[in-house]
């Protein structure tokens, strides 16, 4: 069966009845699981994290929209998080047996049908997006609510579907596909903040380096070492052993060990196999074979 | 929640009914998971793979026996295999949430069980024995059915459970604990068959070399090179990248390159994660952080 992750950020986080609300609404949908729900009343905003196939993010996430789009007005609403809409942003995450392809097509149809249920305009980003301007959240969030009805009046930013002019209480939304992130860390045994921030500037895209990596230097002052501190945004095409090697190799042109790396929070089980892969050089294996993943498909045949 | 595997072998492999019987009564103990079941002719043999927790396998096992016990005669039965009992052996094999302690404490309760409830020898094997003599079941089971008596007339052959002399019908039975196997191969860059066979015997066991490495060197004729075919018969103890160090290394003295490695058949994901572990030199990693996993226990829960 496959496996979708979806995320979905909602402009509500102090009215615990209503994000209750919401959360129920989810859990009564057949094959949606809700594996978490984190609520901050600073942000006043709700982050769900929901698993399943297509059919039960079809079937959930318009719940969602209905639910949010009754709740929340837009126009009294205040929070420290950036946000455009009462429904914010939606991303559909591939785990395991579906393709991006496949989570970029079930992007855009619930885009299509909450666009055309609600008269909500959607923006598509990320993966789902084929507009160079308009794949990172940030730049289409930019101005936010209040700037939205302004921002919309210039042609560039027509949205993907939906009306051209802002929902009245619940503005708009972004919809669409990306890769699991991976926060991974090498810790370097050494004191030197400069041979941190060198390797992180010699990793990171933005300086030149890999395609999916974000990097930084900082200190861990407690252990009187330095750490790179990454995030990995899209491991099929980056993966952790290719940074692991890099930033090893640019290490020892400073006379500096890698001490040791760690993953903070959760990795999916494709990336550990590709490390597999890479370093024992091995050739044919799939994830079928990893015995737990048999007993798991036994168990839910 | 724990997953042990179990592996019972049973001298019957040719009447069918018998071998459905006994399948249907093991998929009938809640909680117990009947894998597979392989039934060989020539060997008049049945290999049921089972997976569950402690509490399934106390329930399970002994049904098992009186199946098994009710329907076959030993005194009839011919088949290439070698054999001692009509449930011939029954390995516990510790998978995920459980210890090999844990293995060894239910293998011998149920010993114990079994021998008391149908007057039946059982002797201890692998991690369930604390006699070397009586560790390997080819050591055990030599002589077979056949010459059960005589053997059992020995002080040295004093079953760990039950009478000192054979069931009439179904002889004795081999219960004990074991890791998992890896069956692992590492194809050499070179048609030189002389060079697998050296670094076969350099790492293996039996001639010098790792603790828990079976090795033989082997030509892949179609292919024109060479392959160190092993069996890795516990991963904690000798991981699968300490084994490709080695078999690298040795390669390199005679100017011979690895070209690949393949894992055939099965393998616990805890032997993947140790390799990741390695070769990132990663911390305080568990695998509760993989995604995967998360979902299972959130399904399960």
């Amino acid at each position: 069966m496959a496996v979708i992750e979806c995320v979905p950020n909602v402009s509500e986080g102090r009215r615990t009845d209503v994000i209750q609300r919401l959360a129920d609404s989810l859990k009564a949908v057949p094959g949606l699981r809700v594996l978490d729900v984190q609520s901050d009343a600073a942000h006043n905003r709700s982050v769900f994290t929901l698993a399943g196939d297509a059919e039960a993010m079809v079937a959930g996430i318009p719940k969602l929209f209905e639910g949010a789009l009754a709740a929340i007005d837009l126009r009294s609403h205040k929070g420290e998080h950036p946000r455009l809409g009462a429904v914010d942003v939606v991303p559909f995450i591939p785990i395991d047996g579906v393709t991006m392809e496949q989570c970029v097509q079930l992007a855009k149809s619930i885009a299509a049908d909450v666009a055309a249920r609600f008269s909500l305009p959607v923006y598509l980003y990320e993966d789902a997006s084929s507009n160079p301007a308009r794949k990172n959240l940030e730049d289409i969030r930019r101005g936010e609510f209040e700037g939205l009805a302004a921002k919309m009046a210039q042609p560039a930013w027509a949205p993907d579907y939906g009306p051209a002019t802002p929902h009245q209480t619940a503005g708009a939304t972004v919809i669409g596909a990306r890769m699991p992130l991976i926060a991974y860390n090498i810790n370097l045994a050494t004191d030197r903040l400069d041979v941190a921030r060198k390797i992180a500037s010699a990793v990171r895209m933005s300086s030149g380096g890999l395609r999916y990596v974000k990097a930084m230097g900082i200190p861990l002052e407690d252990r009187g070492i330095v750490q790179v501190s990454m995030n990995l945004t899209n491991y099929e095409k980056t993966p952790i052993f290719r940074v692991f090697d890099l930033v090893k190799r640019e290490a020892e042109r400073y006379g500096v060990q890698v001490l040791e790396s760690e993953i903070v929070g959760l990795v999916p089980a494709a990336a550990l196999r590709q490390c597999v892969e890479y370093y024992l050089q091995l050739e044919g294996f799939s994830g079928a074979q990893v015995l737990e993943n048999m007993l798991r498909s036994h168990h839910e045949a």
